[in-house]
């Protein structure tokens, strides 16, 4: 507990995580014995459950923040607070990330985080935001999504931010950043993974009309690597590892690291700027009125 | 025609246009009621018809410059004037922009424009041809191409820097920036804006040998984004612009300009180089033989 | 083998090569008589037949380094003193690259020059792979790769840095660079060339899992442009250059220079960093003993 509530305080947050990103492209982190004392292999948040099989060395994180995964301040945080765990413990080579809720990945991030909230919560929030995505883009371990649901705008954002995607088969979910159907917009960083992800003429449509993709669409862009039936994409995911676990890992992290580090120093450089933009189109009158009226028509679509 | 004829002067030019440029990323430039009164909503040039149904917000820009709708300096300027009118416009959302002459939507620029031409009018041309790709890579509006008919060269980057390309699904048609054929190279900017439509490596083949796409290998390597039969491109822009509209204007916009910012900018600070390496390459000896010969060529072809 | 004498030295060989570089984007290379009269035109060392046909314009370089076409610091210093030659002679205007061994293309980057050298060596090695991938990369003729057997590593590199690969379509062939399998990590310019051939997503996968595509796949992937039958890959290459040659050479090798300047730039201007980092690498325990195993496992494949 004592990690998490270090992260929770904001100078905590980006003082012990950043110090560790910093560290991601040089090899796998050296923890001290101290740290290593506080490490729970099959550590659960009541939103987490987080299994590692310390004989093969990989690690499955499922997302249970009911009903639809939002992801929340809260959520965020331990997601954090556990890929930092795996991420030093010398054990754990892959993470697979799914979800325990019915027919979705992950709904993005949380609405109510960014409505009616004080400018320094969005920032909080933000920088949380920025966090996890530099935590999982940036992991020395295999990352894999097993996309067993929908995965729209902040759910897209985390399932492209891992190494390899394999989506559930299933028409009726679909993916991708649809920010500007609700009148807000996806950042530099959000757009750099995508471009990363389908390229340039690809992620400039989807973002401007907000495109969601069916698997088989998905698929045929790019933004997923794989379609199996619904009841095999966890099965999938893990024996997939086994052939991201057949490279050194010295030579497939410096590998990564090489193709990812201009767009993660980007992010790191602009990172203050991008909060601060952040928090002040979030709190215009005309963007907490969409946001506003966004959440109306899901109260209603709800009764 | 105050505003045209400000426009022809060369610092008028810059001047008053590139002060519009600098706009396009904050939003819909907001207009003085002198410049207002100015504006007819049906204007036209000969060589253009425009209508802009205020209804719907979308305006059709029709190519009329016969034969083949050839961009001299003339007709760039009436398309830089009439793009900026509509894009001061506030009822004005969508652009589609195609031709009135059968066969052809552009031949792209025209050479007369670049033989036995003094460098002072070869610059003032290549000026105009930068202005038409700033304003319609820029604009806050949606811009569709309705691609119904040939598209070489000028024509093939016009339709480039529109938002979406539906094209006549004619296989006696062609696109492409097929300048290399001509002895000529195409600049920086139509490179920088044709790999960010179809990508690096198909950019530099393309390119290097100066290839032009009939419709169905455009459609494969992603330079245009839809085929439909020649009677219903038209149409099928208008019903696809409701796509556009149902995005919220600021968010479509600003997520727009982040996509293509880095290009613009690139292309802005190097105009000046870019104006003089285009005068010095175009006025050599060998390049105007080489557009003589092209010109002999296509002289003997009509007789 | 004045040349060839003054490119072994170390000064000599960045000296000669690298002016010869920076002038290959402003055109067709000068030479004095006194060169020209060291010029063969079909010139042999025992590991590379060229032949240049005067008629057409095209010359024929046949890697013949028995057995797998390893890329020796010696074999990759005659590749370059070849290139070079051909560069400078105003009769060639295309050069195919391709194998006079059975069932490869080339296996690569000999280990041997990388297993129990002294930092001094290994730095001179990595500057002659550097100068290699300058100088067709840089190119002024059109240069064709004509893949008649596997491609692995160091001759996907090879192939890369050609203008278009036309490889022979038998399943049993692979291509990719597969560094990361043997514990090594493909430098920032493999990277830059696959990403500006393959793109981003597919370049991170395969570096990562260091994949061999057979032919099928590198075709899909477009990693290479098109198959033909084995025993037509030289006429196709051939029929392919006058493709190449319709161009006006001028327009194609300024639109080359664009195309890859800024990947070259960046190289060069890291190039002495890059063999630093190289031989501080490859120098370590540990990777020692990973090219070690390799080696003792290809010596019982052998046996």
């Amino acid at each position: 507990m004592a990690l998490r509530a270090c992260l929770r305080g904001r100078s905590g947050f980006s003082g012990v995580l950043s110090q560790l990103s910093s560290c991601s492209s040089h090899g796998r982190v050296h923890v001290s014995p101290v740290v290593i004392a506080q490490r729970r292999n099959n550590s659960t948040s009541p939103r987490l459950q987080v299994d590692l099989d310390q004989g093969t060395g990989v690690a499955v994180m499922r997302l249970q923040n009911p009903p639809v995964n939002s992801l929340s301040l809260e959520f965020i945080t331990d997601i954090c607070i556990n890929v930092e765990k795996l991420e030093m413990d010398k054990s754990c080579r892959g993470l697979i990330i799914t979800s325990n809720q019915p027919k979705v990945f992950s709904a993005g991030l949380d609405i109510l985080e960014m409505y009616g909230k004080s400018p320094e919560r969005c920032g909080e929030f933000w920088r949380a935001v920025q966090e996890m995505w530099l935590k999982v883009y940036s992991s020395n371990m295999a990352v894999i999504a097993a996309i067993n649901g929908s995965s729209p705008a902040g759910g897209c954002l985390l399932s492209m931010t891992c190494d390899y995607r394999i989506m559930a088969d299933n028409p009726r979910y679909s993916i991708g950043l649809n920010e500007t159907q609700l009148g807000i917009v996806a950042p530099f960083w959000f757009k750099d993974t995508m471009v990363n992800t389908v390229g340039f003429r690809t992620t400039e449509v989807a973002l401007q009309l907000g495109l969601l993709y069916n698997p088989s669409d998905a698929l045929k862009i790019g933004l997923v690597d794989q379609l199996v039936p619904e009841d095999q994409v966890l099965a999938t995911a893990t024996k997939t590892m086994t052939k991201w676990f057949a490279i050194p890992d010295h030579a497939r992290q410096i590998t990564k690291s090489m193709m990812r580090k201009p767009t993660i120093d980007k992010m790191t450089s602009n990172r203050e700027a991008d909060i601060k933009n952040f928090v002040s189109f979030i709190t215009k009158d005309s963007i907490q009125k969409s946001l506003r009226m966004y959440l109306e028509m899901l109260k209603k679509r709800k009764a």
